[in-house]
């Protein structure tokens, strides 16, 4: 197993991607090929050389994030983003991390990765654990903003088997985002997708779950569209920023000494909360659907959202998520 | 200047909302009407009558929340989302407030009132205030799930009048809700609607806002469809709900006795952020576009929630938001 990794992409390229690489490499015991610019990642790697397993790709050409990915494909073929994509699809590397242009990212993996059979879009799945012992899968968290419901239909079947490997539930409950719990409550697109996924074989659907609902364990798959997704996913971050921030605890984390016993420990566990609540730790999401795996990272990740994003990788890589959506999606969907 | 408040309506109904009522009306110097069955009413209020100006219309029967509303409200014409819509309607009243069966009261009022001339839609107008100093408009929070790029450009100057009228700001940043900021991102309805809010005269339109960005006050007005803004007004609230409840002080706000000097500051803001959050302590959202003032209040609304919707249909008709909206919309749109 080889993970490839985007040193040049995301806010604190190169030096917190080394970094988290280099954690992820030593605690997962895997090894690591770091995409970008070979005289700087060099220097950087020296650093950690003696304790991880790192390789560097030379990958000269940066894709920003303004930059329209279809286009930036084109003419940046020696982007860490075209090259990590490629390394997938040739079976040199089991897996692509990027905290880079999440547009660019989905642009290369859809236009360069092959579709599983029956595999009408792929999605993006991400763990949300703000309650740790009842993480659940979002998906789609953003891949796709316009969707029908047949695409939500399937999200639920891709999620379900993703849920069922990563969490190791046997059978995941499978909910539906929406606005009301009540079964005709939502826009056009929630209601069709209602009924589609109520008669679906192989997935065990619970109905409609509210936003509200999501963060109290009633769903270990919540299914949505790539726009409401990435929304909800959005806010929940927000939430958590800003919690941090007005309390003056973002930044540090230390603990006023006025603070004993009881008082200590509830200071913990908000501090704890914030952490959760903000999705540049949850490690990034997997793109689902494709033969190969892609993980999108946040464009914020330091290294240890970084090191959670790589460790996503090694899971699916290790659990064989592709060969599990291409035998149970083919045979129902 | 009379407030037709539905005493049958929500969760906590009567007790609470005669006790928000009541409140309202003393502070607020303002006659109400409660909405519901005589006898029960007339002995709640007597408890209240030395201080408050509470009156008692009858209104036998109860919609809930399971019953279709357009059905239910053709089967119980002396509820009191009928008979409350009625007075507003043959200005007996000035508005109507309700926590009841909110798809029966915007029923209600779509079917018994008039539409102001060239609105496209109503639409639901909320404050949310979880910064207290820079609170911001959140339309539409929840009437029309399903949208067209023309509603949401309208929402979007009806949303301007009601925060230049309701929060005083003169010329309210209005942005669209995206998951993104940049123009092209977002599903088709967002893309399009950026386009028609662009170009609309009348408003003052920043572009786009990403749901992490809301609670920093970079906009005065967000602009969304029903579905969306519905799903993030209960992201927001059940994130509020989580984290007091895992902090266990959603019942009790009680002060732990450890606490101390600034560390008792850090948990009174906690606690204070937690309840800011909380969508029940909103007061309310404002329906606009009608010829008359419907307030829906939370389903889970105690004395204090209602207290607020109560506050929120008092300014509404004392600022006149309907004779604005006729005025300034008709000239533009």
């Amino acid at each position: 197993m080889l993970i490839a990794v985007d040193a040049s992409g995301g806010d604190f390229a190169p030096h917190e991607i080394v970094k988290g690489a280099a954690k992820a490499a030593a605690e997962y015991d895997v090894p690591i090929a770091l995409l970008g610019r070979k005289s700087i990642l060099d220097k950087l790697v020296k650093g950690y050389e003696k304790k991880a397993n790192l390789s560097v790709v030379n990958a000269r050409q940066i894709i920003s994030c303004s930059e329209h990915p279809v286009q930036a494909l084109k003419t940046k073929p020696n982007s860490p983003i075209v090259i990590g994509t490629r390394m997938v699809k040739e079976r040199k590397a089991s897996a692509f991390v990027s905290a880079g242009s999440t547009g660019a990212v989905l642009a290369a993996a859809f236009t360069m990765l092959d579709r599983i059979p029956s595999i009408h879009r792929p999605a993006l799945a991400t763990v949300i654990a703000v309650n740790p012992e009842k993480p659940f899968v979002l998906i789609d968290a953003g891949a796709n903003a316009d969707c029908i419901p047949a695409y939500l239909a399937q999200f639920g079947h891709m999620g379900s088997i993703f849920a069922c490997q990563h969490l190791g539930i046997p059978e995941p409950k499978v909910a539906l985002l929406n606005n009301g719990s009540e079964e005709l409550k939502g826009n056009r697109l929630a209601r069709e997708s209602h009924q589609l996924l109520k008669n679906m074989p192989g997935i065990n659907f619970t109905g409609n779950i509210e936003p509200q609902d999501m963060l109290n364990s009633l769903a270990d798959v919540v299914v949505t569209d790539g726009f409401t997704g990435n929304i909800v996913l959005k806010a929940l971050e927000g939430f958590g920023e800003t919690f941090g921030k007005e309390l003056g605890w973002q930044q540090s984390h230390q603990v006023p000494k006025e603070l004993q016993g009881s008082a200590l420990v509830n200071y913990a566990k908000v501090i704890f909360l914030t952490k959760r609540a903000d999705y540049k730790e949850f490690g990034g999401a997997c793109l689902l659907g494709l033969d190969g795996n892609v993980v999108v990272a946040h464009g914020r990740s330091k290294s240890k959202a970084m090191k959670g994003a790589i460790h996503l990788a090694v899971r699916a890589s290790e659990l064989e998520v592709v060969e599990s959506i291409k035998a149970k999606i083919s045979a129902t969907d």
